[in-house]
């Protein structure tokens, strides 16, 4: 019995007390003006019920899978059992690391708001400071989650060897199944939500009524805010959650290869590298948790440069740490299959994970950074219009694809020539070791994102909206690095659990000549394009029933129709305004249904993510009864190929198409000419933009979950794939099993 | 020695005939009045002008390759020198079929519009025929071509066993690789062109000056026309021409592993399974000449249903036919690594080939036709802007790769599950056995283009553009038909091409869960989308080009100048005209410098695909020598996988655009409102077509060329690639890796 394990509890506990510690500081700010809490109460207020309609359906969800694991084709009834725990347990940890970063980020929001009436460090602070929670959060409930179960099922269950280590990680991938599950709706549900009620503000509100944007009067402002919330805090969240779970899970079940090694007897009863990921990752907590003090800016300082020192600083200290991590918990050498293995070459493989993750990170700055050579392109084609705008954005997007595919191949095949399959797994260990600050880097943008609607909506004086739209803008590119670093871990993530899969699943080889492996390949691929075009559909489905909704309420409302009618009259500008009409001016935001907005965006977020869902989850559970494991192996490749690369196309694309726009907003110079905000390049890359909108911030980072989602589906599958037995014919004795699974999940 | 393969090359001589038969009938037509012959003059002169060019670089191009295979790695110097040889013939032949096929073409658009001032039926007559020149061109000099290679290596040079099939079958793939190369250039460099042009065109003359589409006073015009026939009528022919005979090289290379089997001894020296192709492809040619016939219909009748009679009715005659030929040239069953074969099995097979084939061009149909739901739903999003328009036709060019990848996978495992390996490959062979007359209909489209064209810019009366625009509607269906049977061809010929780069390579398995495979795959997978990114990127800078000069003729071209001002002036009512100036505007276009646009054009689209092409056969050859067998066929099948998506994806998305803007411009009513030509949601769908140009006619067709000749590269340097130890130093040093793969999973 191995006693290491019972030091990874704690450390995820001290985690959680930095979470609560955190919650507190910021609840304790000054929450400003009472005009600007009511706007603050109203996002907090959608956000949270959008998190408990989410919930609503996610405990039906789960509830019915966990009743799929416990009872189905119960060869071992109690060890299935335990895997719905396992899931149930994973799911509950998910979405309450989402509940609590969403809760804070929604109160940092406004303090943060209120803090730039002050000074920009102390805004910086706010709002880092909130996503902490969410950083900290989702590494802290992961490592003490993973650690607790694996404790239950190894050390007293699994006592004196009564279960093998395998039996031990068949069980614990259910906690990984259930964050999947939350990150299917966190991500997918919220990416459909935010872009609905953004395109739908837009659309009506601004070039309808030609209402400013985050304009009280607009009904579907909040919803914006909202969706800032629930898709960039909350869903990027559960999908570094998953990726986080993932990789630790994945590694641990290759590492299980070593343990009857005799060069491992010292090492944690051969445990060693079984444990390994699980202690890397304990050390990443304390490592991100000490980074966040090293984020700080002085007025007229650079935000930018604060929260590279956090990351960067961490990474070196994470990096000396795992060297001496590594060597202490691996033997010096030792020899599997013919083949030598060495704690260095281990050490070698985190740091190719950790280089490559970093290098996508910059990489996607470059193709989408404001000012950079690609985006620039972008903005010269907006002078002949906006197809030709669309097409180089297109264009960025799919160049952008080629190098951080070939980071991603480097990683591999040196993380592999040093440690094996283990070394692509831990690669993905050392990428995200590091998850609790670049989480709390990330989930700081929308926060500063909100702090600015939040200003502008409540008129607070120029100099506060100067200061938020500096953090806001830094957001950006913090934004954009973190979709990188999300797709990249997400793509060595499942490969790590791929590799699992394949262990599991009792596989020796997945043959691409086999013609069930190819066609699995072309399905797996074709996958992607099908669940992106989905996501785009909804998207725009959810905004038409989000405009409709605006068009009721502005010819329905009678104050609110005044107001725009008094507002086009003086075109804004209050200072002309008789007293009467400022009085109905003012007073007509309160008479907005803005809860109305927020609902229609819910219901159609969580209707249209369905499907979606049920395609990602059933496709793995059927290719892999009916065709056999390596057409499920050839789906999996399929899938992580293609959708690795959309994501990265999709995501690129918008996000350069948004800067674009926002370059000419801040004016720029095109032979000889110059342009700004309302000229006519400016009208094409508003258009790019809005293209780019569902492609970065809904179908893009959904891809992170079909892909991952998809493996662990088919790994926690793979025993029961394993006793059908592997081959390329239809089991046809097992169609009515395979049929009952999929009509029990479509039932739920 | 076998003497069947004799009676082949009279039929390629028979369709040849053909061709030179229609040719003379075409030329024999009456080519209009002086001003239509003179238009017509310039774009015969502009597409040769092209062809020259284009063929002055490929001649150097081609013997540089060939001068590379007869002195490369000459361990058989021999066979090298033959290889060059067939690679020589092969090139040759593509090219001559593309010079026939433009030929005549440009002959048939001037003498359709003439046709088009007597009658519907007469006008049909002469675009079809004319487009049957290309058809039979292919076919004919494609089997032509190849029977004569093999008559000369198997049964002259290698009489009497002196060589064995499979060298035979090495050196006669050369040929493929020939025809490969030119499709290259034809494909993409004709894709940069036409589209160069068009947007050229469009952008200067129409958005700036105002002028109409097809204008003699626009300097683009003629480029873009010319166009039409440099990337629809010779960039289709050559990439048709390079599935056909790639179809039918794999087919034969996989036929081979029959050839000792004793139950075959019978049939034609045990060749049966190596000639069926040959055979079936010279039946092909002599159903499709009879098809040709059965293309006719009278004033007010469907053109539509004049080719799909065509079309479909081959399809059934051939599908009879190539029962008894397949009865007649196998035996009845036979055994081969434990596994049974059938001449029936081998029959369903090719019908699986025929029928996706048949099925994609449907669904191509459905995805991109006009009034077509889906294209239906772009139209309405084109009423809230550009952008909506843009994101729903993403939307539906990714959903509609769903059901052809269906199709080709269904064909996959059917005729897998009917035949093996071989099956696949005779799918594909099955699929293109009808390329005659479907070349034939695809080439009807451009020339009717061009037709419309010729009678617009010779001012005809309003009825013969009314029947030429008849023909031209039904021209863009069949073009998006033609466009889903390239794809699907070109997929399936690339799966033959893969199992035979196996087979000749001499590995049994490219297992994914090795990490160099997959390391290829992801590699593959990218490759696709840098192709299309460097495609869109060389359309932007040509255009750019062609406007320029289209601006410089603007001003310094007085006659010009005054022409385009006297047309402001009266808003190109030349009734209104004073007779001097009627004079000046109607002599201006003689002053007019089309030859300079249509250089620009040939030049920069040549100059731009320079860079692709190296990509496209340097990445196999690096590939294959430094990463091994195995790694470049991940690479095959990445590419082939990833780029049959995207060219699905951008053919598709291209074709709806397209017609939904048509759809508009015909007039269409969404909720209440009725819109038309120059409306809001008609600029919209502008945008929408303009940004589909390059994706469905330039970089989407291009991938059809870049997957067929990675893998056309990967068979012919298969033998080199295996001499080297089954490829360098990394294969050999990750041999024990493999290895551990497979123990770490057996010590489970």
């Amino acid at each position: 019995m191995e006693t290491l394990v019972y030091f990874f509890p704690p450390i995820g506990i001290f985690a959680i007390l930095y979470v609560i510690w955190r919650s507190r500081w910021v609840s304790a700010q000054d929450s400003g003006t009472e005009n600007m809490q009511r706007i603050a109460a109203h996002i907090e207020k959608g956000a949270m019920a959008f998190l408990k309609a989410e919930y609503r359906v996610l405990f039906l969800f789960v509830l019915a899978i966990a009743v799929l694991l416990a009872f189905k084709g119960a060869n071992e009834a109690d060890s299935h059992i335990l895997v719905a725990l396992s899931f149930l347990v994973g799911a509950f940890c998910s979405g309450l690391a989402g509940y609590l970063g969403m809760k804070i980020a929604t109160k940092a929001n406004v303090r943060t708001t209120n803090a730039a009436r002050e000074s920009l460090g102390k805004a910086l602070r706010v709002a880092f400071v909130g996503g902490s929670v969410m950083g900290m959060g989702v590494v802290g409930l992961g490592v003490l989650g993973l650690s607790c179960l694996f404790i239950l099922y190894n050390n007293i269950l699994g006592a004196d060897g009564a279960w093998s280590i395998n039996e031990v990680l068949n069980v614990l991938a259910g906690f990984s199944l259930g964050a999947s599950s939350i990150a299917l709706f966190a991500r997918v549900g919220g990416g459909i939500y935010t872009k609905a009620a953004d395109v739908g503000a837009d659309l009506v509100g601004k070039v309808e009524a030609g209402i400013p944007e985050d304009h009280p009067l607009n009904p579907a402002t909040i919803a914006d805010n909202v969706g800032d919330n629930v898709g960039d805090v909350a869903g990027m969240g559960a999908d570094l959650f998953e990726s986080y779970v993932g990789s630790i899970i994945g590694t641990m079940v290759l590492g299980a290869a070593f343990v009857a090694l005799p060069e491992f007897a010292g090492h944690f009863d051969g445990l060693g590298a079984v444990l390994l990921p699980l202690a890397l990752a304990a050390t990443g907590i304390l490592v991100s948790i000490l980074g966040t003090f090293f984020v700080k800016v002085k007025e007229g300082g650079d935000p930018q440069k604060a929260l590279h020192l956090g990351e960067f600083g961490s990474s070196v200290v994470m990096l000396i740490a795992s060297y001496f991590i590594i060597k202490g918990m691996l033997p010096e050498v030792w020899s599997l299959g013919g083949r030598e293995f060495s704690s260095t070459g281990v050490f070698f493989a985190t740091i190719a994970g950790l280089i490559a993750g970093l290098g996508i990170g910059q990489i996607t700055e470059y193709y989408t950074g404001t000012g950079t050579k690609p985006v620039l392109g972008i903005v010269r084609q907006s002078v002949t219009g906006s197809a030709t705008n669309i097409i180089s954005g297109l264009g960025v997007g799919m160049l952008s694809t080629a190098v951080p595919i070939i980071l991603i191949v480097v990683a591999i095949l040196v993380s592999q020539h040093f440690a094996g399959l283990y070394g692509i797994a831990i690669a993905a260990v050392g990428m995200l070791a590091n998850t609790g600050i670049q989480l709390a880097v990330d989930a700081y943008g929308p926060i500063s994102d909100n702090a600015g609607g939040i200003a502008e909506m409540s008129k607070l004086p120029k100099e506060v909206r100067k200061r938020t739209d500096k953090l806001d803008a830094v957001g950006n590119t913090t934004a954009a690095i973190g979709k990188g670093f999300a797709i990249g871990s997400a793509a060595l993530t499942a490969l790590a659990l791929f590799a699992a899969f394949m262990q599991q699943a009792n596989i020796h080889t997945i043959d691409i000549s086999q013609p069930v492996v190819m066609a699995g390949l072309f399905v797996g691929a074709m996958l992607p394009f099908l669940f992106s075009a989905l996501a785009m559909g909804a998207v725009g489905r959810a905004a038409m029933a989000m405009i409709t909704e605006v068009r009721r309420q502005f010819s329905d409302i009678k104050p609110l129709k005044d107001a725009l009618s008094i507002m086009k009259k003086y075109d804004g500008e209050t200072s002309e305004m008789t007293e009467e009409e400022e009085a109905i001016f003012n007073k007509a935001d309160e008479h907005v249904e803005y809860d109305k907005c927020v609902e229609i965006s819910t219901k159609a977020s969580l209707k249209e993510m369905v499907f979606p869902g049920v395609l990602a989850i059933l496709s793995p559970v059927l290719v892999g009864f009916l065709g056999g494991p390596e057409m499920l192996g050839g789906l999996l490749a399929g899938v992580t190929v293609s959708g690795v690369l959309l994501a990265i196309f999709q995501s690129n694309a918008g996000g350069a198409w948004d800067n674009a726009k926002k370059m000419i907003e801040e004016g720029v110079e095109i032979n000889g000419e110059s342009y700004g905000k309302g000229s006519e390049p400016h009208k094409a890359a508003v258009v790019g933009d809005t293209v780019g909108d569902p492609f970065k911030d809904t179908s893009g980072p959904s891809l992170n979950i079909l892909l991952k989602l998809m493996s662990v589906v088919a790994l926690v599958i793979a025993p029961s794939i394993a006793l059908v037995g592997s081959g390329g014919d239809l089991k046809s004795e097992l169609q009515p099993q395979a049929e009952e699974v999929s009509s029990m999940i479509e039932s739920k």
